[in-house]
């Protein structure tokens, strides 16, 4: 079998949605999680779209991973969310999607950047949701294009394979958790998968799974705090293994670290299928969720300090000192790098 | 075949979930409808978990009644929902799920009981929806409270077999009804079932039916005093012939009783196949509403007398007034044996 | 004051969605009620954009109208819906907006118009919903584009006008009717208005009412002939009167006209405000919904002719056979020019 032919990407993709009052907190703020499942349905439309040109089964693109994305500005009900994805990079059996998020003002007319993501999909097949399938390669505009995508995809898939046998541990709270400790804010949902959750090939979309965990560290957020709080950031998601119809998923999170102005929490998401005990309960996804609290003028404020109890925590808050202070320094040099 | 061994029922079930306006009316009261419908997703879930323990075909635990429940205060947007849900007892093919709904205020840190119900299941086969599967039993903490379950258990499969057969005739109100008549504020929804209703295999949840039940009697309270009104309990529901996908559901609400505080509404459900026409339009559920109407300080006000017209109003009327004094006495007894 | 300058109409908007389970019926066709919701969403957004381009009062543009648009194929779950919008015409107090669906099945990447629709919008004032703003002029391709627009408004004018104070009255149904006749197909639903259903002057968005309208058509479509039922077309619509949140809005649809494969619904809004009593029910929307029956190889089927019960529902037919008989014609003169 020869090698398809490389092609152009497919022309980018444009959705865009008016935000309502159920997208936001009661004060006014679009969840991170609204904006994250818009995302996902784009790079899912394009990428799906994208995979399905050469002859071979049908397949849908599944998220494989999110990179680490900030939240750049608040979004307000009212505003007009417009997402841009497209295809910046294939490999044999994955392909990257860049998504900007504006949002709009209507009313005065101003734009402004709201969040930029990077997701890898992997393309399944409708018959088998195992099997996947090849991904199209795409012409790159240069060498350097080229060449850039390829080491992000080696970055990340480096990544995946670090993380793939890492299993999390959900810890129970103690029954009478004091104020401002790790257990006091701990926080779980459980949500039974339904049909508009899921994709062709009923699994769940991860739009739909990220949703959920943001929704849960808000929860935790607020609770350590007790003001508005909306998401700043969130650190590489790895999505490897998928939830199907009819699991029942349970979303945990927990404080792990908390700085002057932000707080961290770590999610983990379980899925068990109700009907089969015997394929017993399994990780899908974990990912740690930056929140910073807000005052009315929508001014970041202090956060109450995190009581640690016992070594296990006091490992989680170090391991997120160093994300946060490893961000920081990101942050910090890229806009050096800029002056 | 042996009987099976008793086991240590299933742990008990949280779930959680911040309330959204959607939730709420236009005064921020979350509606009873969707502090039931959250009630019932638990209990579902942690039945169907149990029940497909054993060997044999795979099952959902399907709703079969709901005990009288009340609504100790009232739950607002952006407050977290709490809703925790035991296994409490278990017949040969049925099961008993208590619950509990807490609501937390996360901005002020407090938590206040918001609900406690009691709800009965049956398992029925994914294969054969009509057939009703065995419940693994549980191990009980003492014989009383096994013997407890078993009084509570004898109560409803009484009440059940009663209220069988009893079917609620809907009657068309006038053309051009007085205002505070029973005619006036009657109010009848049709629904669609839809795919995100319905369960597994392919029949409504019970909290589908009762958020639309809640929706209805919540209009037909409006209608009577156009004020902010909010459900204050329940009557126990039993859940006789299940709705299937496809179907078109009538629900009716007409108020039957008016006490100086509050109003009690029937609620009929009717349920139609749309493309079956050999099978015709049935009774699948019936209950009584109770709604009081408040103040802007959610202090609770007087409501208008209800003008009654003819003899069957005046019988309904007396029943419902014999329902009022009786859930009252009770109420006081139980707040007494407290002292 | 002087005029304002013209100006190029804002450039065209696209939003596009994954067709999901609960947008479509069980056989999986998306309900024409659920595409005129988009087709709604898209002409605001442009519209509002357009209109706030002016000093003066910030404004949200509320749908006045939308033109006879028909349903040209099928739509499926999973398929793509694009939504595009642009304006086309503008008058001092009114705007009209073009809009195209698509819809793209992303597995084989074929793609079919689905809609093609024309809507007018006034911008009404943030601040008093009664006041109707300035319409910022676009300028025109050429002065023959300019013209033919003015037509189109005259036309549109006129036809307004002329429903403005035709009120239809709801018929009540009898209490056994035979089959096939309009009463036994007769059905009502109500809505409590939502926050979500709902634009920042707290007023219904066009399309959620559009959307209701529709499923009650749908309803009464297949009781009358048991199938899988489509929306085929609907005539122009005009939205005289706002909806305000906190108002229950009742949508009765019934029979008026049934040819060999076609039949045709008239759809009836009524809403009323639950909380002031002083203001009554008014009429604040009606329009014919026409639906066809499909196989299960999506081929129109012939549909039960309907049995006219007295002088009313005889006139009725009558005037739906001319409407009926005029929409044949011009489909007709519309395919032989095009030859």
């Amino acid at each position: 079998m020869t090698a398809p032919e490389p092609r152009e990407a497919a022309s980018s993709l444009q959705l865009c949605r008016i935000m309502r009052p159920d997208d936001a907190n009661i004060m006014g703020n679009v969840h991170g999680g609204t904006i994250l499942k818009m995302i996902e349905e784009a790079g899912c439309i394009i990428g799906t779209r994208h995979c399905n040109t050469l002859n071979g089964d049908r397949c849908m693109a599944a998220l494989a991973r999110v990179e680490k994305t900030e939240f750049l500005c608040p979004v307000f009900i009212g505003e007009v969310a417009h997402v841009t994805a497209e295809i910046t990079h294939t490999s044999q059996h994955s392909l990257e999607v860049q998504v900007n998020v504006m949002a709009e003002n209507i009313l005065t007319g101003t734009k402004k950047l709201a969040n930029k993501a990077a997701l890898w999909y992997v393309p399944c097949s409708l018959k088998n949701v195992d099997k996947i399938m090849e991904v199209p390669p795409i012409k790159y505009a240069s060498a350097e294009q080229a060449e850039e995508g390829r080491k992000r995809y080696e970055i990340q898939k480096t990544e995946r394979l670090e993380t793939k046998t890492r299993i999390k541990e959900v810890v129970s709270p103690p029954s009478h958790p004091e104020r401002h400790t790790v257990g006091f804010s701990q926080s779980s949902l459980i949500h039974l998968v339904g049909p508009s959750d899921c994709t062709l090939h009923d699994c769940v979309h991860g739009g739909v799974t990220m949703k959920l965990m943001d929704e849960v560290a808000g929860i935790v957020a607020a609770r350590h705090c007790n003001t508005n709080i909306v998401t700043a950031s969130v650190d590489a998601i790895n999505f490897h293994r998928k939830i199907k119809k009819g699991c029942v998923v349970t979303v945990t999170g927990r404080l792990t670290f908390v700085s002057n102005k932000s707080m961290e929490i770590e999610v983990i998401v379980d899925a068990s299928p109700l009907m089969e005990e015997d394929k017993g309960k399994y990780q899908a996804v974990s990912a740690f969720f930056t929140f910073i609290s807000l005052d009315k003028y929508n001014r970041a404020v202090p956060v109450p300090p995190l009581k640690i109890e016992g070594e296990e925590e006091q490992r989680s808050f170090e391991e997120g000192n160093a994300r946060y202070l490893h961000n920081k320094a990101k942050r910090l040099a890229a806009k050096e790098s800029l002056q």
